[in-house]
């Protein structure tokens, strides 16, 4: 029995999801009744954390596109069986940098592997196991990459016209997951100023599961 | 196009695989107009070899099975994008020690996550690329754990009856395999001595492909 609460944030390079996550993650401990896990994806596990490095490091060109999303499924699986759902089953709060959203919007839209495929090795990953809430932060392509530009000044000529096709790839995938799951996925406008973000993903979560809240 | 030929040797635990590769390369060596590729799973590549790692560390005692089975699939992406398929390109031999057969009877059958799952998930990793021709060394599963023991002396106690059990379901789904896909698999009794075997598998390749012989 999985008593517990997961809760996804996704979105775009440049939508501020660290920032958000930052802001929100101590008010949901000062507010709510459980304890809160802060986790991220790839990693957080030491197996899980073994793949991330295999997956980021640089030296590694020759990463062929479909052995990344399968090291993303398997780091996906380890932190799920390690971290995830033992929190689940205490009943504990996940609140979860990214999960298969993202496979599905990057691999399978960005790197064109395909949606459909993603979603069958993520199924194995996961069996089935989907966040019941997941904030969306959505950003448009061209402001998302003006805004990673700002933070990586100097460094703005490598932002090339391919680089943007495919952050616009990326954000219609997420905009479409979110078409096809009304229920699960919220999105937020994250062009807004990111006090206004917080407050809105913080009421979102509150005034969907008001159990979970001291009253 | 493919023009290579791609042969892969499998079989459960205590076949003798190794011995069989390290007698049959020279030969083939010696006898084919191609060049010929000695080669493994996982492995046979940096990111590949790395992957491996994580897979074998024995320090991993944590590893899901899953997990497990992801890992070896994004390998053998990896090792064939690097290795087999620009040698198959070139025209040359390709002699790899386990392929796809081995997932499908260890992770599918011996570990019971089911054929059909793994099947599926090498489907992602091979996009279809299927071996040309498989020779499996068939033995059954207390002459290769007696066989295993005889190397390991003094660890035979670590056999236990569940080892036993695991190692009878991999050998089911061998035999399953072959009697599934006769043209590609060749079944070859490993129980018989070593040069009977060697030479078994040295002709049922050259009856077949005869064109990669110096005439």
């Amino acid at each position: 029995m999985l008593n517990g609460l997961f809760i996804t944030i996704e979105g775009p390079d440049g939508a501020g999801k660290t920032t958000v996550m930052n802001e929100l993650f101590p008010i949901l401990q000062r507010t709510m009744k459980k304890e809160i896990i802060r986790t991220r994806e790839p990693g957080g596990s030491q197996i899980a954390e073994r793949i991330r490095k295999i997956i980021l490091d640089p030296a590694h060109e020759e990463m062929d596109e479909r052995t990344e999303a399968l090291l993303y499924a398997a780091a996906r699986r380890q932190h799920l069986i390690e971290v995830i759902l033992p929190n689940l089953e205490k009943g504990n709060v996940i609140l979860c940098d990214r999960f298969v959203d993202s496979s599905l919007a990057y691999q399978g839209s960005g790197r064109r592997i395909g949606v459909d495929k993603i979603a069958q090795i993520n199924e194995f990953s996961t069996e089935g196991l989907s966040p019941d809430f997941t904030l969306y932060l959505d950003i448009d392509s061209d402001e998302g990459l003006r805004r990673i530009a700002r933070n990586r000044s100097g460094q703005v000529d490598r932002l090339e016209l391919e680089g943007l096709e495919f952050h616009q790839r990326v954000r219609h995938s997420y905009l479409k997951l979110a078409e096809a799951n009304p229920e699960r996925i919220h999105t937020i406008n994250a062009k807004q100023g990111i006090q206004v973000v917080v407050d809105e993903c913080f009421a979102l979560i509150k005034e969907t599961y008001p159990n979970f809240f001291e009253e």
